[in-house]
């Protein structure tokens, strides 16, 4: 029996938005579940169990079969995503995609370390601030950052709203010294979801005048190891899902 | 007798707008003077000798002075643009702020090669596209590729406003197979400024609709080694300078 992973979605070839891979083409995998319940999430769809009928479970192969259907057989970069995909077992993904030439990014909060962690290509931590309502576990973001192999290349990725959240982001970088650190402009439209429905537009001029103040932050305090970036998908699409 | 550069401006910490260092806090010295007079060039008063008598003779340890004025000492990544960087000698600069902990990278069209890119951190390089009205020197743009250091991470960057530099960007990328390419989209404020003047407004609805359509021929094309970012100061600040 081959073991099968809960999808909610498989979209792209698009850009990647944000963080360290900031404009590269790829192809996102979103499993669905998660352990966390952020105040500001923006794919509360694969995150609460009232939406799992809407996920399908599928293999590996399943998963590379559209992955190549979406990039005719092109190898590009696999962003997996959640939700939370450190809870499902990917290994077999990532040896099946990297044998067709994929390579493959993790995106999580650093609340469950994998063995597999280590075959990765790109291992984006994004451990929740204050504003996310979530506690914070440092042991186990500790047990992420081990986890990574030779081949991986580690950042920190923060969300930030507000000064309290930017405080938690020195924190962070303070502990994981040498890690590259991407503070990222929180999205509010998800904080004012009607009924559950998020917008499809976004503020552009609110995020842009958050970023502005990002960059003064971190300017003014010299924390020039600090990489400051908006979610660009937001900006060039909304809250529009599948790009 | 200590060599003097023809400085435009200096100005930081804020952060790089564009290219494989988006998003990272850095101080740009902008020297004076360049070869070439491109269609859509964004910084004119870098450019043209009419300016010349706004650029100020300086001293590399002048220039490492204002930057360090700037960031309080703090170490930072000193970006040299222009105008045309190339043209004048950075190695006494780049050594001496090297000792001091900066970084450095630099900008240029890639018409001008120099001994002292091998001392660079980043090699920028943003040959000219059609739209420029600029001629294409490809021998230029292989000497300045091979004056790169071992310390030296280099990079491509070319302005796409349309299909014709959208398919000379692709035959960049054939010709410098293994370099990290990023495709940017052209701003085109300074085509339509009235009385050499460029409006401090940019449409920032414009530049996304070209992102999408930039976005789209890439993927549509399955070119997922290129890296597709819009000039995030541009979209942050509008054209205004020192910022």
């Amino acid at each position: 029996m081959t073991k099968k992973i809960p999808i909610s979605e498989i979209f792209g070839p698009t850009v990647q938005g944000e963080g360290p891979l900031i404009g590269r083409p790829a192809v996102f995998v979103r499993t669905g579940g998660c352990d966390y319940r952020c105040a500001w999430c923006d794919t509360l769809y694969a995150v609460l169990p009232e939406h799992s009928d809407e996920w399908v479970p599928m293999t590996a192969s399943d998963i590379l079969a559209r992955v190549n259907d979406l990039t005719a057989g092109h190898p590009i970069l696999v962003t997996l995503s959640g939700g939370n995909p450190a809870l499902w077992s990917l290994e077999p993904l990532i040896a099946l995609g990297r044998s067709q030439g994929h390579h493959f990014a993790l995106e999580t909060q650093g609340s469950v370390a994998a063995p597999w962690f280590a075959s990765l290509d790109w291992l984006v931590l994004s451990p929740k601030p204050p504003s996310s309502g979530m506690p914070m576990n440092w042991d186990t973001l500790d047990m992420c950052v081990g986890a990574a192999g030779d081949r991986t290349r580690s950042a920190l990725k923060i969300v930030v709203f507000d000064d309290g959240d930017y405080e938690y982001a020195r924190s962070v970088a303070l502990r994981y010294v040498g890690l590259p650190i991407y503070l990222q402009v929180g999205n509010p439209t998800p904080l004012i979801a009607a009924n559950g429905e998020i917008s499809e537009t976004a503020s552009n001029d609110h995020l842009l005048e958050r970023l502005r103040w990002l960059i003064g932050r971190v300017t003014e305090d010299y924390w020039f190891d600090a990489t400051v970036l908006p979610q660009l998908h937001v900006l060039t699409w909304g809250n529009r899902r599948g790009v």
